[in-house]
């Protein structure tokens, strides 16, 4: 277990331009707040917003800045109005780490959805570092019997996909699409194939189907080709898109039974031109949504310790950060890499 | 009560070209369907898609064919195999009038999204004639106590803005926009201010502020008004389009709150261009749906005889029925043309 002592400074890898590797940087974290908990990083997987941000594709990159977002770790230092956490616990933080906890959003459980929602890495440093904290609540304890080795992409990739199932209600008898396989829909495989649905994988790539059969689909559909698509035209329920990247969107809505939904993850680069009379006649629906709230990842948590469902992961030491990264690059990560602080 | 006796020719008022009047047309109606009730025409009301299909907007008429498709009438005759109904009963009949009745939508209710759904008025004629058919499970039975001269509109516009609300779960604590006061807007009003909602109505003219109140609104906006729209940004839980125009729809997103829907009914000209990042963050939907199923009209109209919800309509005879389509075309219409048939 780690340190619990203060230190006065943290450090870790930072990106200082666009695009640049990332580089050794210590920065004074401040006091700790009343609500916050300090974690010491045992790992920390690698997104893709992660990437996004390095090299401010969104354009809202302040550096420098650490990223990482799926950090697990022990918490080592606690605030005095934390709440339902101990020292010594082994906690997961993903994409969000604090929200203001009164509006209606969080309220109702819904602190993902916050309009003062913070994301751990825009405006603060994330967990490429040796230690890094969040609001209690955005703290999650990982579940015996989860190997936390491989449990950080939960905490981002895993929530993403897995919060529409519940806010949509997916239900075991739907037939349900998956586009995109990679850190997001890999997991999204797994957990579909594990929730009882008909799963049809989408992939650019056919040299994936293989392993996306292996993962949990059903079938498996070449995004790009029209006949394919045409073929099971009218069949799903639910069409989950994972992937970045522009794509027939009125061949997919095509794809939808009535009453069905396009619903999208991944941050998709164009607008997408939705003619209501794609969507009139069979009472579709899209819709799009963040990484999950803290009471649907402690459910998903719960739902793959049960299962056993963890991400497909490659380590590397996080000392070698910007190898991962460039692995991460290059698109051949299978299907997402992960740091181990350790090294 | 109209005559029962068998017609070898119904006779109506047909659009013959695009845009041109109406002229009196006789067509023979074939043998009556072992399923179908024929129906002796009182009343039927005018709807913009009769116009958009008299006009051709849709690029799919076929001349010449008689208009209407909010008819109310009595059923004169009805084929072996009608379940349901009785001979003299007064039905409506909307904007469908037939469907497989096997498929799974059918089955399951849904036969409104069948996927061979006939629309009254394409491919067949409708109700500005003496007489109509239908399968007797598109043909419901009028409730004691409503207005049979106002009912139609209830069979097309009503059942139009209704079955959202069924089908998406609206609650009466949620807050609810309708952009568009006319035909269909008006009577989302009214439904909506029964259903227990505040009510938001959007409106380019503000002349009609007062009447919006009248039909229930408990609020007006200016739809072109963007201060006014950033004052109720993030408020609203579900925005009902009825208008049938280009909107700043980026704007129109912004007045929904968390998991907030905007659900198009109106036949929108362009595409609608939508970016996910306007709605990942607050997990926001867009959809669109046709005329409600015959379960969720029946439940409409059992619900409008409950509260005494008609639309507000003008009357003219069925032989002045091109004045009636010019004062639609004036936009004038306060807020639905109903024609008299036995005028």
């Amino acid at each position: 277990m780690s340190d619990s002592s203060e230190l006065t400074t943290f450090t870790g890898w930072a990106a200082t331009t666009a695009g640049a590797p990332l580089e050794r940087y210590s920065y004074d974290p401040g006091p700790l707040g009343n609500d916050e908990v300090e974690v010491a990083v045992e790992y920390c997987g690698v997104c893709h917003s992660d990437q996004s941000l390095i090299d401010d594709d969104w354009g809202i990159s302040r550096y420098p800045f650490i990223p990482g977002h799926e950090v697990v770790g022990r918490i080592v230092r606690m605030g005095p109005q934390v709440r339902g956490l101990e020292l010594g616990q082994r906690v997961g933080i993903g994409w969000y780490k604090g929200s203001c906890m009164h509006c209606t959003s969080c309220i109702e459980g819904s602190h993902n959805l916050c309009s003062t929602v913070q994301p751990t890495i825009i405006g603060s440093n994330g967990g490429f570092a040796d230690r890094v904290r969040s609001h209690w609540a955005w703290a999650l304890p990982i579940p015996a019997g989860l190997d936390p080795a491989m449990a950080g992409p939960l905490f981002c990739a895993g929530s993403t996909v897995f919060n529409p199932l519940v806010e949509f209600g997916i239900k075991p008898t739907d037939r349900v699409g998956v586009v995109g396989i990679g850190g997001l829909g890999h997991l999204a495989l797994r957990f579909l194939n594990a929730w009882g649905c008909e799963v049809t994988a989408f992939t650019s790539s056919l040299s994936k189907q293989d392993e996306a059969r292996r993962l949990g689909a059903h079938k498996v559909v070449a995004s790009t080709d029209s006949d394919a698509l045409n073929d099971i035209a009218g069949t799903l329920d639910f069409l989950l898109v994972t992937a970045n990247a522009n794509l027939d969107w009125t061949a997919m809505l095509a794809t939808l039974r009535g009453k069905g939904r396009l619903h999208f993850v991944g941050v998709v680069p164009d607008a997408i031109p939705v003619h209501v009379f794609n969507l009139i006649p069979q009472q579709k629906t899209m819709s799009a949504s963040p990484v999950g709230s803290p009471a649907n990842t402690a459910m998903m948590l719960e739902f793959c310790a049960r299962h056993q469902i963890l991400p497909q992961v490659e380590m590397f030491p996080m000392s070698r950060i910007n190898d991962a990264i460039d692995h991460l690059r290059s698109g051949k990560a299978r299907y997402r890499v992960v740091l181990d602080a350790s090294q």
